[in-house]
């Protein structure tokens, strides 16, 4: 008899799961590629313990000023993770209104975040990954800030330049902040990743995506609004205190990677975005074609179903679109090896054509 | 013509000027000593990067279970320090009372993480440190959970364990959770650490203090409540994801530091306790006599006076007893090294006499 199945109803399922000889794993959202070999160097001649600053080490932050046309070291703050930054962000937003906008489908943290810091969330819908204008101004009314995902975890899609020109507009003139998720901004095949500007744009990126460094936990937000700084920092002071000083180190030390190294990378995903995605399409599937991050979001009936029946009958790890806010697709993030998501795919087949689906 | 002073009004304002040579800082609550050397022994081949598991590495919270009487790897939570740790319990506490019964003095980050998890604090106040019993229940009254925190920054006291039994006992009776912030259990001169023991315990520690790994960030909560371990781990998830993986790998590191190394800094803590309580004595000073962690308490009337005068004219940094609830006292670290406490106490002496206070 068939062991009983477990329902799968949440990605923590799969803690734990996802190194199984057998398996793949198009679930997990990390760089399977190592980071630049050179942040290891740090590490020997590592030697300090003591405190350090809560906004982040000074070395750091002058990088980042580089990065960003115009910024000054002081108007960033290093984060445990890009989630810790979006943590603070919603905290400071609360004392400016009660409720914010997010993307749906959306990474699975935005609605606890906004939960936990007391705002209320509202939803724009993305039309097969993009942002409908008509239906985002709509929805922005009473709002105090919107979020904006793009590349998008879990769409892989890009929002279009005028549509986030449009948008940067908008609202600057109603007075209402944007919060930019750019995580995934190293990460897209069809062009540079667009920077919002404006006293109301908080900017939130890692080193997680673009250096492999998911593990580390070192993100940061950026605003050119030192209120947003100021009051950022006093939450970090007592809810973390500083970021880990080796992350940070390591951090630094990834900023001097070359641009080649980034390139490179997404050579890779590019051609592994490109099998996945004809892949699917040759199953007859319906989607889109991401244009960045490292996700393709195919349409499936059931979708839950499917994600049980994948990795209890088949030994693939995917996941629900249900727990981005969008039931009846699934998340495959191609963050493997071709020939692992070549057996995937044809492991994909076999149940597709079990089921009748194809 | 003098520069116009500004006016001290946290500790925060210090940051970045402990440095200075001819500054004696009594200032931040830190070890000088450095950690174990073996800490640093696991860098060269460290090589991860990908993320860990929220709750915390599995091999550090085996070794935390041995130090823990019959306690199981599952009952640990990895956290950013022991201040994540507090913001997680909180949160969790905010789902079973409105009320949180704080120890004042306090350390700092209490009211403002309570703030944050829409507790409403309220106090017991210490009597010269110590915990007066009746006081005590009185005010325990319609509160969810009660913090305990000895030894306590800033005062120094650790609570008679009689009373801690007593607590323990009053606490379960009326199903109040205790949380325990033991952080500096490895610095008590007197006797040995008292353990609470009970479901309704939360056990907040870190590596900080006894290690000196301050801005590694590795702290941690026990609990024998599956559900305190669920619902913390479930908002870590979103708050900031797995502890910085690194910073785990050198706090297992640390849990094989020989009971030896730990004895002999807490004889350089006494030698350095003994010399700054008899000096502090000697200038006529009230105060009582600290049993663990590094800080004396002294009695100053208009305390933040004092502290303004010493940074400005003495180039010595205190800690305003304002800034834990307690005006007219002033915190001094004892974490620095014999000749500067002696050296601060020479400039202390001068200010004092200057001021007609001896």
């Amino acid at each position: 008899m068939k062991p009983k199945r477990m329902a799968i109803n949440s990605p923590s399922f799969f803690i734990g799961k996802g190194d199984g000889k057998d398996l793949i794993s198009f679930g997990s959202g990390q760089p399977d590629l190592p980071p630049p070999a050179h942040i290891f160097k740090i590490l020997p001649k590592f030697k300090d313990f003591k405190y350090g600053l809560v906004q982040g080490q000074i070395q750091l932050r002058e990088e980042l000023a580089k990065q960003y046309p115009n910024s000054h070291p002081d108007q960033f703050l290093i984060t445990n993770g890009a989630s810790e930054a979006i943590t603070l962000v919603f905290r400071f937003l609360a004392n400016k209104g009660k409720k914010i906008l997010l993307p749906r489908p959306y990474y699975y943290s935005y609605p606890h975040n906004a939960r936990y810091a007391n705002l209320e969330a509202k939803f724009y819908d993305l039309d097969k990954g993009k942002i409908n204008l008509e239906n985002f101004k709509k929805n922005l009314e009473g709002c105090c800030a919107v979020m904006i995902n793009s590349p998008s975890n879990p769409t892989g899609s890009i929002q279009e330049i005028p549509v986030l020109r449009q948008i940067e507009k908008i609202t600057q003139e109603k007075g209402i902040y944007i919060v930019s998720d750019e995580v995934y901004k190293d990460l897209i095949y069809e062009r540079e990743n667009y920077f919002f500007k404006g006293k109301h744009v908080i900017t939130i990126n890692s080193f997680s995506k673009t250096f492999a460094m998911c593990g580390l936990r070192v993100g940061y937000l950026y605003s050119t609004d030192p209120e947003v700084l100021d009051v950022c920092i006093g939450y970090k002071t007592h809810l973390s205190m500083n970021t880990n000083i080796l992350g940070q180190e390591m951090a630094y030390a990834a900023t001097k990677t070359p641009r080649s190294h980034v390139k490179t990378q997404v050579k890779i995903w590019k051609e592994r975005r490109d099998l996945i995605y004809q892949g699917l399409v040759d199953l007859g599937l319906d989607l889109w074609k991401p244009e960045g991050a490292f996700y393709v979001f195919p349409k499936f009936e059931n979708s839950n179903r499917v994600v049980n029946d994948l990795f209890y009958d088949h030994r693939i790890i995917t996941y629900d679109g249900a727990w981005f806010g969008c039931p009846g697709r699934v998340r495959f993030s191609y963050a493997l090896d071709v020939s692992k998501i070549r057996e995937g795919l044809r492991r994909l087949e076999k149940y597709m054509k079990k089921r009748g689906l194809r």
